[in-house]
């Protein structure tokens, strides 16, 4: 389906989860920059906030991803979480209240299922990289964003395809912001260019897209632009 | 949700993978025989053969299961298999055709993607075991039906999830039917009162429900019958 009149004779391709965050966009601008195609997937799936797949298509273009797939799941199903069921996101928390505990705002197997869905899509487009910006230093609370569950994670995809089992592609999953603090993350993806105005990591936003601030996501993005020495562009309510 | 009013103690749970073809039902009350409150989960996932999800509520009903959960995703976005897309099935293949390569009613990852919905259902029930009926002997052509990939499936799951993490579920893979022959299958199935004329394996049944006879599955079905020495209750157009 890709039309071969390009320029450019570099054709890798990866998938790229996209939430519309600062993590996620960031990635994608990694991907774009080490010379990938870019097949970014969004997942629509009951979450609370439904501003982040405006700004996850508004990155994607901006980005210059080849395609934008947004797929839609039914995570409601699985109840308990402040994303998607009718529980209030936490605001206001301090940093040690925040590393405490996994937060409200985990929903079950989410990484498992998103990756999931990108490793059907990369066998059909015969990409051998997936990318996901997760990161185990500001949110070490979620157990699938740690290192050792991706590198589990990539060992099972190479069991799983036709394409792994016939030697045609070994699957990469590519993590480049997993050890990186948040003030990194905003340099490296503002040397890159990412136009973090259109990004949107809050749990809570308004109608118009606009920032809460408080909740523990405003918090450490706010607290990273601070630490990068970097004018914070986000639109807060 | 689950009341606890039953007369039997037992509050094991295990979520049952469930197509309503003849292995899953097996694997349903296997589960069952084993004491456990199943939960069984089915996919509607743009298959052409939708009368099987009427057979798995049949199925799940009549094997009583606690509940049944049928989940709507969307792999039609991935092409490509003569299982949801407008490809002819293969019918009258010979044995050696059959085990030669990968069949194209392969669909990409489809069972990396039906076991992180789940795991993510287990998380929520507190459940530590799920079922799933892969076979690797009538079947050794599907990647994510071999053992070495439930393994590492299994493997990643309990890296995934807040209860692995907190240490509180460790959670099990079981595919009591993996190095079973169909023929095995359905005399356990048979001793344990599964009534398979309540199950559809054909991949290309007419709008009655009955079974074409010559896919690879009808195929396979009907010598287990024969071989079983048990007589095929399948209804055939």
């Amino acid at each position: 389906m890709t039309t071969k009149k390009t320029a450019i004779k570099n054709s890798k391709k990866a998938v790229v989860l996209l939430s519309g965050g600062l993590d996620s966009s960031t990635t994608l601008a990694i991907a774009r920059v080490e010379g990938f195609d870019v097949y970014a997937m969004s997942f629509r799936y009951g979450q609370r906030n439904r501003m982040e797949l405006i700004s996850a298509e508004n990155i994607a273009k901006s980005l210059g991803a080849k395609q934008h797939n947004i797929i839609d799941i039914d995570l409601r199903l699985f109840g308990a979480s402040a994303l998607t069921a009718d529980i209030d996101v936490p605001k206001d928390r301090t940093e040690n209240e925040m590393s405490e505990n996994i937060p409200i705002t985990y929903v079950p197997a989410r990484n498992t299922i998103f990756l999931s869905y990108a490793l059907a899509w990369a066998e059909v487009l015969e990409a051998d990289t997936i990318f996901i910006g997760v990161n185990a230093i500001d949110y070490s609370g979620y157990p699938d964003c740690r290192p050792e569950y991706i590198v589990a994670y990539q060992q099972m995809a190479n069991l799983a395809t036709q394409a792994a089992v016939e030697g045609k592609t070994k699957l990469t999953i590519r993590t480049p912001l997993i050890n990186k603090t948040k003030a990194e993350i905003i340099k490296i993806g503002t040397a890159l260019g990412v136009d973090y105005s259109l990004t949107l990591s809050c749990y809570d936003p308004d109608t118009e897209g606009r920032a809460c601030s408080s909740c523990d996501s405003c918090q450490l993005r706010k607290k990273g632009f601070e630490d990068a020495d970097v004018p914070d562009p986000t639109r807060y309510q």
